[in-house]
């Protein structure tokens, strides 16, 4: 099962593919696709468009996750980021592919990082879970690959997403994903 | 010069193709693409896609028109919003077209509806420039025509997007459209 999480913007779009493998998840491949500022937005758009098709065509993941936008305070970016996200949504549905949405703070939860935490603490479990170095070259990268462990850990554990039991869910996740990490992390 | 104009939208999206021959705009086709609410977006957003690649490929436009959003109050809509317009903009940009994006009260002032007036006002006008029957099958549907208009307008007065002139350039440009439509809705 790979699940290719996705972090979508109109000028850099995060992406990480990840790999269950029976008892943990492993790093495929992750990287950032960049379109010209002083290009006009249907051009950004297709040159993001263009090069994260040639991610599918590559690495042909088994799903798609992406952070649901659930707030948005401001109504300018909600439209641009509107934009960027239905990016990898076409492109998912093109191929074939479901798309699964967590909310931002389950998704940080999922990793270890936390709700309130920093983008800097998400990048830092992300790295450990998957044996990374954290030279992540942006946070989209990292937050891609978070959504993508969020979207792993989802399929393992189906409850985590009811009552009250998310946090012990993820704890648990994270046990048998890399128990050593989950204790260094803790 | 064909310019297809379209009001976007990830249930229902309005498009209308304008032909400028000579000294008079022309009506080539029009009407409205759907798509299933109980979809989920990423699938909705598929089905305009390849509806509206049809519309491209048999039509072969010239240029893409859609409205310009300046404002909008409501973060939540704008971001369901910006997936819509994705769609027009990344087809246009695949189709190696250029984008023009127009203050709705542009659009309606380009076809004499006024600044302030309905969507009822603007498919009557709409109609009685194309020599239409009235009976558009959504608001949709007249509002992508009207942008088209505001385009091919633009295209004939470049100077009616500067200084205090855009009403009267707008109306000179009825003028030579449909002079007898000008006087009747004067």
């Amino acid at each position: 099962m790979r699940v290719l999480g996705i972090d979508p913007g109109s000028r850099y779009l995060g992406y990480g593919l990840v790999e269950w493998r029976g008892r943990a998840a492993a790093h495929v491949t992750s990287g950032v696709l960049k379109a010209e500022a002083s290009q006009p937005l249907h051009r950004r758009l297709l040159r993001l468009s263009n090069q994260l098709q040639a991610v599918f065509e590559l690495y042909q993941p088994d799903a798609v996750a992406v952070e649901g936008v659930f707030t948005h305070k401001n109504a300018r970016s909600a439209l641009i980021l509107g934009h960027a996200r239905c990016v990898p949504l076409l492109l998912a549905a093109q191929a074939g592919l479901e798309v699964y949405e967590y909310a931002p703070s389950r998704v940080k939860k999922s990793v270890g990082a936390g709700g309130g935490d920093s983008k800097d603490s998400v990048a830092r479990m992300v790295a450990r879970l998957l044996s990374l170095p954290n030279d992540f070259q942006r946070a989209d990268v990292s937050d891609a690959l978070a959504v993508a462990l969020c979207h792993v850990h989802s399929l393992r554990m189906p409850r985590a997403s009811t009552s009250g039991a998310r946090r012990g869910a993820a704890d648990s996740f994270l046990a048998r994903l890399k128990p050593s990490v989950v204790r260094a992390a803790s």
